[in-house]
């Protein structure tokens, strides 16, 4: 006997519903435990998944895709590890076999309905969570990002953020009933008619995967398309497949189960330098894309990809305005904290700090601009000065592109604090960098005003505080931003701060100097992005997120 | 004392909740009474309105643009009057300063807050309403409808489009709280944050209106930019300028009685053939573009103005398939007013029916493809035998356009109906003509699967309904539709033409036989386009229509 999409939403009603409270209050709230401990997890769990991840290594991934052609092997964990995973190869010549395969199924996932659809969808995230350890190593050795973070925002954070837009679609589809009488007074019988209202899919969304960030970037567009009735096909980094190959894997595992054709997702692994992306993008078929990557090729999706609705996460130019603090040794430690976590490959990394040339006041007396870039600088040196702890905030490098970046970054100013190279004590190939601190003046805005993705971050020396927030806004307006903060005891420069904030459109962190970083977003109560600059077109997660993702079809006829 | 929009809130509440009421029900309802009777609006109301309308005649219309140059005259009534209104001129010279203007009064928008945009804007609203029968005039001598129907598609229903984009966006905005307490468990205590989230505008909001529908296609996506927190630059067509000057000066004289900047409105009248469209929508400024009219420059919209989040409507080949019927009469009777309404020229007026070569099963026994052709036409010379009665509801022609594609239209295949030109009563130089029935064949696809705009329509004879279904299915899937109906006895047939319906994107209305038509939509019950096929990129009105005109942009700091 098969269980039902309907039977599914049963199971997971409650997790729905304490989804749905959440959005609403934008307080905490997680489903999913961010601890990867034995007492959360079980005492094998851990080992499970490493073991789980580990069978993978050297295999044929076990996962069919129309129209592939053959296969691929494309990875290289930044750790070191020989992955050679090969994964059917989608090529340009497939495309019309891909996406015929992936509509077919579309009509019977429609006719489903609402609950049906996202009751599949929460027994997809529930597998996954099943599998999140699996998922934690594939997370990590695609990315870089070290075990523990791979298992919180590659995983649970990840799986959060994927409810979450869940939610908002389910919330969003139900926002019209499925039928409704409409009785319009006349002279004699008023008119009668008996209306009926369909949520349909826009047709194949297609989720374009990053390098840095597999599951957590890609998640909430997948399920919020899926669960609105779309297929998807989903084309990952050709440097982090696994991860979404699993996630593929049980798409179609659940989708199967429940009745449904298991092609409305499917993986679509290119050879680097296929370029597959630009024709897929511009099919007619495709009429929704999510996209997390580079600025240009999302700009070119914004500009090209007109037959659909396009989501970008694109880069931008993270700013951090110091103006005064009542507690100068926590903002250097949360600061640093900040730089170094996953070597600041976030796109949510603070890349400019904004210092007066005058220096800052602080707890700890008058602070010149040198003695905030020394305490920012000391902080760094001391919560990463042992390698093995080190490793485990900084992960590895993603890729060859960013070590470039940072060893031409010295010559753009004054070398605060240097990069070095870190020798990781279990995986003797891995590449791993610490952040590099330079101090900019504020003229050089042709550099510090675009993106140096990396561990990079410049302090730039400005007038004052009233020069740091105009900087701020121009560069944030110009650039765009994921994330922007301000230190200040002054309640007039914090005011100043969030308009600033406001008129460029980016959220703003006021003074965090404890366990909150500037970096990190909460689900369900933080957005991810605004969709208000140029460095996202789109947020996780809002109304806007998920409510072009469907239509509403309706029939009428009198009764 | 100023009246805030607080306050103007207060005393447009009920009519808000009843509107948030109905979008969710989707039953019957309306703000703004529909009928002209003197028992309604009182017994001068008529002549007021017409007296306030024959004052614009001849003279400059008292608004002001920044950047204009000069005034231009555009306007041509199709009942023969002269207008002769003059209208400040918008040149692409000026747009840096009209821009200018209509970014400066943003901040303090977005300050005023939800309640009292919401506020404002209803007041505008209730303004509009108190000018309807001006209103009414304006969009007769500029529209071509008849006044009943000016009076109530281009005033009444358009007021209650209006409100339902209001009363959507309001409950968009209300998604999101203003403040929230994020507290986190954690080892000792907990971690606590105040977060803060303010609604902002996108930017300037582009609204180009077209000119046989002047309100009701504009007010929907201008109150929606305004109320959520844009300003809104109104572009009227040429020839339908003078609805959208009044509407601009009331959203003006409102918002500068309530403290705000009048620039939020503006209005960018152009001399024809002055192009201004193109530069205007693809101004950085311009975050949100409203388009009613052609598929050639809406895709252009769409593909050029990347930019920004482009809402069109545009050209469909609307359908109706004939398959049998247990009220042949009646079916006669609902086609020929569908087709004579506004002599064919709204957006979902009829221009395919789709009959069986081999007729179809009636109440009145098998009637013959010419049969049914001859039903449709002979209740259409009934319904405009008398002259008088005829031109109150074909209206006028729009423009020599309309002439034009009628006058080639005969040669397109079996004349069922030959349209005939009308001498009004009332206007010696209006241009009325009647509808044209053509016959064709079902191989003709490339005649009957574009639109022929205006008093033309298709008897399309098929096989038989299979045929039928499939034709319609594909010629609203590669030319989109507005509207589709279906007249079928048969529960399988109607589940089929559903299914097509939900394949294509499209509404369909089942065996209208009364006083409900294919060609009208009821606002805040029945959508107005779909968003789901070629004709329409989105809806009146839904979420998608209204959840990006704003995005929410947050602040948080530890308490």
């Amino acid at each position: 006997m098969t269980t039902t999409g309907t039977d599914l939403l049963a199971t997971h009603r409650e997790r729905l519903d304490d989804a749905s409270k959440a959005i609403r209050g934008r307080g905490y709230h997680s489903a999913f435990p961010e601890s990867p401990s034995p007492r959360v997890y079980g005492e094998t769990a851990a080992a499970d998944g490493k073991a789980a991840f580990e069978r993978y290594l050297g295999t044929t991934f076990p996962l069919e895709t129309p129209g592939s052609r053959g296969t691929v092997i494309t990875e290289h964990s930044p750790f070191g590890i020989p992955l050679d995973i090969a994964y059917p190869r989608t090529v340009e010549d497939g495309l019309d076999e891909l996406l015929e395969a992936a509509r077919s199924g579309m009509a019977d996932w429609r006719k489903a309905g609402i609950d049906a659809r996202t009751g599949v969808t929460l027994e997809i995230l529930a597998r996954l969570h099943k599998r999140v350890f699996e998922l934690a190593n594939a997370v990590q050795h695609t990315s870089g990002q070290a075990f523990v973070m791979a298992f919180q925002a590659g995983g649970a954070h990840a799986l959060d953020r994927a409810l979450e837009a869940v939610a908002y679609a389910y919330e969003e589809m139900n926002r019209y009933p499925a039928a409704a009488t409409w009785e319009k007074p006349a002279k004699g019988n008023p008119i009668r008619m008996e209306k009926t209202f369909t949520v349909t899919g826009r047709g194949v969304a297609l989720v374009i995967g990053c390098n840095t960030f597999p599951t957590w970037n890609s998640w909430p567009g997948l399920f919020a398309s899926l669960v609105t009735g779309n297929a998807v096909v989903v084309k990952p980094h050709p440097l982090a497949v696994l991860p979404l190959a699993i996630t593929v894997e049980v798409c179609r595992e659940v989708l199967a189960e429940a009745g449904f054709d298991p092609n409305l997702v499917t993986l679509a692994a290119e050879r680097a330098g296929d370029g597959l992306a630009k024709p897929l993008a511009t099919r007619p078929e495709v009429k929704l894309i999510d996209f997390t990557g580079g600025s240009e090729f999302g700009e070119w999706l914004e500009q090209n990809a007109t037959q659909a609705t396009v989501f970008t996460e694109k880069a931008g130019v993270n700013a951090v305005i110091v103006d005064s603090t009542d507690a100068f040794k926590a903002l250097c430690g949360n600061l640093a904290f900040t730089l170094s976590l996953y070597s600041g490959q976030m796109c949510t990394t603070t890349q400019n700090l904004f210092v007066p040339a005058g220096g800052i006041e602080t707890d700890e007396g008058h602070k010149s601009f040198e003695e905030v870039g020394a305490g920012i600088a000391g902080a760094m040196g001391k919560l990463l000065g042992d390698d093995a702890r080190a490793v485990e905030i900084l992960g590895g490098i993603v890729n060859q592109a960013v070590i470039s970046r940072l060893e031409l970054a010295p010559e753009y100013g004054d070398v605060v604090l240097e990069s070095r190279a870190i020798q990781h004590p279990a995986f003797p190939d891995a590449l791993v960098r610490t952040p590099l601190l330079v101090a900019i003046d504020a003229k050089d805005e042709e550099v510090y005003g675009r993106e140096c993705f990396g561990p990079v971050s410049f302090l730039v020396k400005t007038a004052d505080t009233a020069e740091s927030i105009d900087l701020f806004r121009t560069t944030v307006t110009e650039g765009g931003a994921m994330t922007a903060g301000i230190y200040s005891t002054d309640p007039k420069t914090l005011e100043q701060a969030r308009d600033a904030a406001l008129d460029a459109g980016v959220a703003l962190s006021e003074n965090l100097t404890g366990q909150v970083f500037v970096n990190q977003s909460a689900a369900f109560s933080d957005f991810h992005g605004t969709g208000a600059n140029p460095a996202a077109n789109a947020t996780y997660t809002d109304g806007a997120y998920v409510a072009s993702r469907f239509r509403v079809i309706q029939s009428r006829r009198h009764v």
